[in-house]
């Protein structure tokens, strides 16, 4: 994929209304993956709906970036992460997950629909490990210890219905470039409680072209964010 | 969410026209989230896009099943499969990775573009993660072995650029009702070879309530295919 290059806009953040309109613009496209996978209307009719929906994306692309939209806006920008697959306002496929953070440790509250399925009305376990690196990745970065995934476990204890969930997560140890994390997903149950489902343990590492990006960075006395800042 | 009852069509195989046109709405949906990702064009005429898509969400849900696709089918259907997050070909989600089967392996390979990205200009780990699990699990199920993720490792070996990928898996082990599989996700090299840039290992389980739904299935002759039978 190209990469996108106009240096001028790095580190633009988006106005109120662009985020807005974006958002609002991501959230219908939502509903509509929603209702193709779930539709039973008469064939002829999803035909004409597909010829229209071929005639809103040839009008979405009249003027597009080159690349994926982190690419396009770089570790440099604040606005790298809109096109994130869990996380990102822009991306249709993220539910999207808006993690909360407190002291160390990273919250959300989400409800995934039928587009997460695996086994018939459950969670898919990928789906699970999808959403679990991110807010794993989302407690290193927000103790201060950004990195790529290196390693990611999973145990699924029950399987995870469709429907609101909750996701969890905190590190538990920084050995130089490494930061541990822990976190789980959980659903609430007929009393009121809330039960483990799925436990995730990960180790990120920050690699050493990101290493060397911070440290340009700080020698240039650049005021752009950290490379894996997110949100 | 709602289960699905009817039981007239548990069994209903769609017709190659269903196949065609809902695989179709679900390509053209696919193309719409990409382009909704990366579009650049002014505010107004997303906002009027959005109206228009919002619209057609309306049509299709004139219609609609009350649960997700799976659910609605359930696990005696060869077609509940459709709607799964990875390889469902009406989710517009899913990739969708085809995956063959080749004497006791599993192999696809596909494209992942700008909706599949975590890191700038990669693909997100958890979503290796996602396609993984699926893909191991495809191998214990055309082992003869299906069940769900009990557990599942990745390791990380290098970040996965976005664009054409390769995913393998096999089975390594059975013991009573779990199944030790394996897989990995490759990156084609410029000299042509593959490089091996994620690696998993998963084991699969195949819970009580699955057994004795087999056990009925048996004990009645029912010709419906095995629960957890991909594809």
């Amino acid at each position: 994929m190209a990469e996108f290059t106009s240096g001028e806009r790095r580190n633009e953040l988006p106005s109120e209304r662009e985020t807005e309109v974006a958002g609002g613009l991501a959230d219908a496209v939502r509903d509509l993956v929603d209702a193709t996978v779930r539709s039973e209307i008469d064939l002829d009719e999803q035909e004409s709906i597909r010829a229209e929906i071929e005639a809103l994306t040839a009008r979405l692309r009249k003027e597009q970036l080159p690349a994926s939209y982190g690419a396009a806006f770089g570790y440099a920008s604040r606005r790298h992460h809109w096109g994130n697959a869990v996380v990102g306002q822009r991306n249709p496929i993220a539910p999207p997950v808006r993690v909360h953070r407190d002291s160390g440790r990273v919250w959300a509250e989400f409800v995934l629909g039928a587009a997460y399925e695996g086994p018939p009305g459950f969670v898919h376990g990928g789906v699970s490990a999808l959403i679990l690196d991110q807010m794993l990745g989302e407690a290193a970065a927000s103790a201060g210890h950004p990195g790529m995934t290196g390693s990611l476990s999973l145990r699924y204890r029950y399987p995870t219905p469709l429907g609101p969930l909750r996701a969890e997560a905190e590190v538990t140890g920084v050995e130089g470039i490494k930061t541990h994390a822990v976190g789980r997903i959980l659903v609430e149950q007929d009393d009121g409680g809330w039960r483990t489902n799925v436990e995730a343990q990960a180790v990120f590492i920050l690699p050493r072209w990101a290493r060397e990006k911070l440290a340009e960075r700080e020698a240039t006395g650049d005021a752009a964010p950290n490379p894996f800042e997110q949100g």
